[in-house]
């Protein structure tokens, strides 16, 4: 399920005051439905003596506000004492639901909640404990420090999901990510009110659950690395304390090689299997014409269906190739006597049989595009890799969907680029409204080809909570500038919750650098961004396995370069004449320090294996900080460049864009358009090489 | 157990040159007993087809180099699968070990190592398990970016512990610290090659441990902060494969108002009791005159001897202000009865049946200074809050002692200070050969009034380093230039392990400033350190509890501001004329950037409540800066500044060096030797206040 992105440049747009505007001094994201705030009307203070009262018996919700308690703490550095419980009415924060939540979480449950805060009091009111965890996280939110001490100010908002399913899928096959991760990972969906988390969890290279029916599964598929069944249920207590549903996937019958290093028969080849350590689609499929196989899944999704308590079952169903199928001469013959004309069809076979057998286990199938087919029963779900068409498809054919196409975390793209994907945009924005009943949401995916349980968390962070906006709040909620705005406060508030996205960083740059002075380093690493979509293999320079360290630049450099977007706003605003004092001092002091950045990183390379590679890009980014020095100098004095030495600086941002050690140095950008400026020439954007998108 | 601090300034001394100097670029901490480094011997790269052989069946060491791999692939950014097990004889790291390690580690085991490292291969030998351990810690130490990648230097290491009780006291009572807290320290204690965490459990303020005969200790004395019996054990058995001793203290008569909440029979005074949230030493006591109170320890104490398996069991024994039993006419007829003459007559009674019930169930009693009396068994272990005359007396006497006095972290001094104490010196130096043998060695203590699981590690870490190197190092191991430069990077080092004494501060200093930009704070900040010893208390704006949020700027500020040490360093080498090129521009650069810097602070000041209390210490640290930059243009004019330009800028250093937020301005004491050799006047030491030590 692997898609190739059109890069967008994001173009800063000075939009008309939004409503996220009027109010940019919240830190909420994501933005509520309606927010009132009332100027001069005061704070709430968050003392010592803070309290909170419920009224209501469920035990979730008393689970559910204990967490809140301790988020508050870690949030204000208070300690494990502070704060407490009141009488009903009493408490600073008054609680009350209408009722009690579903023993399973389910699709659709009410998640709507009013949070009014005033000076005295705030009162949180929810139909269900679901509603009452969204509120929490707002008002979570809205606490920071104040001249006066830790307060929320006054304000009344009114809340409720657009879209009943908004999920993160992390991949644990490729990579495996330990129990702290993935809880961690966890209390990061909650904090931005996202409620589905999907576990992709066979892969190729790894088989991750322990089967007791099946031990082989993981005894032989998993090079030790899975998680026991007793994890799996701690980790579905732990999201189901913070409103998340937790969707299991085994993906079948592609994707499959771990499986069959312990039960071979499984398979359409002949065998043996050893676990994958490449990167790729690959032959080995299931066998779907042996009756033996759906008795060895019956037995196995029955032993999952106790272990996952949701009601969906995600069966992947992706990217079968079936060359093992084509070269089998007993499925050929299967195929022959049943009259399946391809392999699609034979894999839509095996699709109805599994369905029957997910059903039969009192679960709903999920799947990627490709198992939709009309011989299908309607409740099953699918999730799309390929976009708002599919989507629009299988709503009109009655089948429920979710977006996945333009949430692909590990493609590196720019938050604005995904904020700007839209599950009723483009194809499904014809739909009737009873079809677009059928588009449950969307699911923000992180593959793992190329993330460690080091730098996973930077890779899903902050951009994750961009796109749970955009699934959260209504659609018209899409003003860029805010949202950047509200998302790097929101980035640092997640450090509150133990995510690792900004403090990995220093950690691998100081192991990279092997020492404590990584300035000339960051310097660097500001300019840049990895390589875009799937051009990370195709420009390693050897074969990536699951084995290849992750400990480089690339690993440590985040997806997208706020300082090259910070800059590119300057210089368009230079160049456009909306210059403020002080921009150009800000825009020379950045261009002085590239360019005066390359002998430090020359030395720092000197000791450093790791840091050689990026030799070329320093050398390119100081050529870039003098060239725009000059551009500057030209347009100070209100003269044109000459067209040689323009020439000669648009040729040098052309070679800087090119992409070395697997990054690209994103700032020669806004550097093409400041030298075209400096011609009297209009600036144009520069696109990312082809091989690097 | 506390200790008053005289306070030593420290001098920096340009010793000559030492063993630890002469290899300084090697990062090793504890300083082994012999490195020899063969220069232009090349150096063991470390890459992906790494892989460790060994010799032995100890299970415990299998466990011990999969811990070790680990570490590694988390020091060098590697994956899980990295690096692998070799047939024995053919790994890159070759370990053997001579005979299976005790199922209980013993004090005294043998912890000796040899580490050879060729550009081929490594090879560990030791004639325990332990002693692999030790090396193995070693190794990864040595481990470091090259140019050609990870490597080690060729080197040959032989290393033995001088002393075989090497520990770390956490206070768990005062402020709770959760299992994962314990783990990483755990995890900091193996990298220094620490073997005994001693775990402070019980106290005024809290019960901690699960105790299923008595169950009221932890439902009603912890506030529901208390660790299951199943987390002991986890932690017994982390500790065990990491070669650490894990000894229990349950602090007893006194000490003990947690106890009294659920079983208020066990007290002196008529109860009832609750828990205490004040600090300081209190009433309660156990009463030492019933039996019920014996035949209550003797249960409690019978379930925790299984709990835990150490030989040893700490009593506590300290601090017994003895006004409840003075209160008490039934204990007062009790002691005439008996002959007890005083309040410690008393105590030595009850520490007597204390002791016999500990040897029933197994275990040697161990207890602060004051259970030392002649009544009780050769056996026991003293450990001293102190000082060394009440160790040697001990030793004397007979009796096994450990010295802590001198490494209590909780006092907020300097490294040095810490470093300099030697169990060793003083009235322990005259001990003949006999007696010193009973000096097993010292513990750090980290008492937790004013520690949170947030700040915790930052208060520990790395000054535990330091006290470990003395604990293990030859005695003749004191060059404080090397100390300081190796700790800076074993503390960078220890990151890796998931200590949080280096990564807590910025996301601290971020939640006082609300806000990304805190580089006005940590301008402040690298200038101060809290107040030291008993003085915080004082100093506090109101009486602090264990309630009171440790969310400060003192909280978030270092035990000691290695900044201000540099500083103190180019001062005396200008003063003294020993001035390099750049020196004096770099205190010029410093000077210039605190002058400048209180106008940036007054603006987070205004945004946030926790940054007011430190506005006067901004004030003066600009004024420092001014004088600062005054002092050097005297120098450099080689004019003396006029008396009453020095005269005002002494008292401005004098106000500077006053304690205001419970932080101290330590930067004004270098100040005041420049003003002063401005003036043509010999510098002299600027010493803190008396309240302020």
């Amino acid at each position: 399920m692997r898609v190739g992105w059109v890069v967008v440049m994001t173009v800063l747009v000075m939009a008309s005051t939004t409503a996220e505007q009027q109010t940019q001094a919240l830190r909420l994201m994501p933005w509520p439905e309606s927010v009132k705030e009332v100027a001069g009307s005061g704070q709430l203070l968050i003392q010592n003596s803070f309290s909170v009262s419920l009224s209501g018996t469920d035990p979730r919700l008393r689970r559910t506000v204990a967490i809140f308690l301790d988020d508050l703490r870690r949030q204000t550095g208070s300690l494990p004492l502070d704060f407490a419980w009141a009488e009903s009415g009493n408490g600073q924060l008054q609680v009350s639901v209408g009722h009690t939540s579903k023993e399973i979480q389910e699709l659709g449950e009410d998640e709507s909640y009013t949070l009014e805060v005033t000076s005295a009091a705030a009162t949180l009111k929810a139909p269900t404990t679901l509603g009452a965890m969204r509120g929490l996280q707002t008002f979570l939110q809205l606490v920071r420090i104040t001249p006066q001490g830790f307060a929320l100010p006054a304000a009344t908002i009114q809340d409720r999901p657009r879209f009943p399913w908004r999920g993160l899928m992390i991949d644990s096959g490729r990579h495996f990510m330990p129990i702290e991760v993935i809880k961690r990972n966890l209390d990061g969906m909650a904090a931005v009110k996202l409620n589905v988390f999907h576990w992709h969890l066979s892969e190729n290279q790894g088989f991750r659950v322990e089967s007791r029916r099946f031990p082989k599964l993981q005894e032989m598929g998993s090079d030790g690395w899975y998680y026991t069944q007793d994890q799996i249920r701690e980790i579905v207590s732990y999201a189901r304390d913070r409103g998340i549903r937790v969707v299991p996937e085994f993906d079948m019958p592609g994707h499959s090689t771990a499986w069959f290093v312990g039960y071979p028969d499984l398979a359409s080849g002949p065998g043996p299997y050893s676990i994958e350590r490449k990167w790729g689609v690959f032959d080995p499929a299931m066998d779907p014409t042996r009756e033996s196989t759906y008795k060895f899944l019956d037995e196995f999704i029955g032993e999952m269906a106790q272990l996952f308590p949701d009601k969906f079952f995600h069966i992947g169903g992706d990217e079968v190739n079936g060359k093992e199928w084509d070269a089998n001469p007993k499925i050929q013959q299967f195929m022959r006597a049943h009259s399946l004309k391809s392999n699609a069809d034979l894999q839509a076979y095996f699709n109805t049989r599994i369905q029957k057998i997910v059903e039969k286990h009192g679960k709903i199938t999920e799947g990627w595009d490709e198992i939709l087919r009309p011989d299908l029963p309607k409740t099953i779900v699918i999730q799309s890799w390929r976009g708002q068409q599919s989507l629009a498809d299988a709503a009109r054919q009655g089948y429920r969907g979710l977006l996945s196409s333009g949430y692909y975390l590990d493609l590196m793209n720019s938050t604005a680029q995904h904020y700007v994907v839209d599950p009723f945009t483009g194809p499904t924005a014809s739909l009737s409204d009873a079809d677009k009943e059928k588009i449950l949401g969307g699911e923000a995916c992180m593959w793992a080809e190329y993330v460690s349980p080091e730098n996973v968390d930077s890779r899903i962070w902050p951009r994750m909570a961009a796109i749970a906006e955009r699934l959260w709040s209504p659609q018209s909620t899409t003003d860029l500038n805010s949202m950047y705005t509200r998302m790097e406060e929101i980035s640092r508030w997640l450090n509150a919750y133990g995510l690792t996205h900004s403090s990995a960083r220093t950690l691998m740059l100081q192991r990279i650098a092997g020492g404590e002075d990584i300035s000339a380093l960051e310097t660097l690493v500001d300019a840049v961004e990895p390589v875009k979509g799937y051009s990370r293999e195709a420009l390693a320079p050897s074969q990536p396995t699951s084995l290849t360290p992750l400990n480089r630049i690339v690993d440590a450099a985040p997806p997208e370069s706020l300082e090259a977007r910070l800059l590119s706003g300057l210089v368009d605003a230079l160049v456009s004449g909306k210059i403020k004092p002080g921009m150009e001092a800000e825009l020379r002091a950045t261009f002085a320090s590239w360019r005066d950045n390359d002998i430090h990183f020359r030395a720092l390379a000197a000791n450093s294996a790791l840091i050689q590679e990026a030799l070329p890009l320093s050398h390119d980014l100081s050529a870039l900080g003098a060239a725009g020095l000059e551009a500057l100098d030209y347009l100070d004095r209100g003269e044109k460049s000459p067209q040689p030495w323009k020439s000669q600086q648009l040729a040098l941002t052309q070679a800087a864009i090119q992409p070395r050690a697997q990054l690209i140095l994103v700032v020669a950008a806004p550097l093409q358009k400041l030298i075209q400026a400096s011609a009297g020439e209009p600036p144009t954007e520069l696109a990312l090489p082809k091989n690097a998108q």
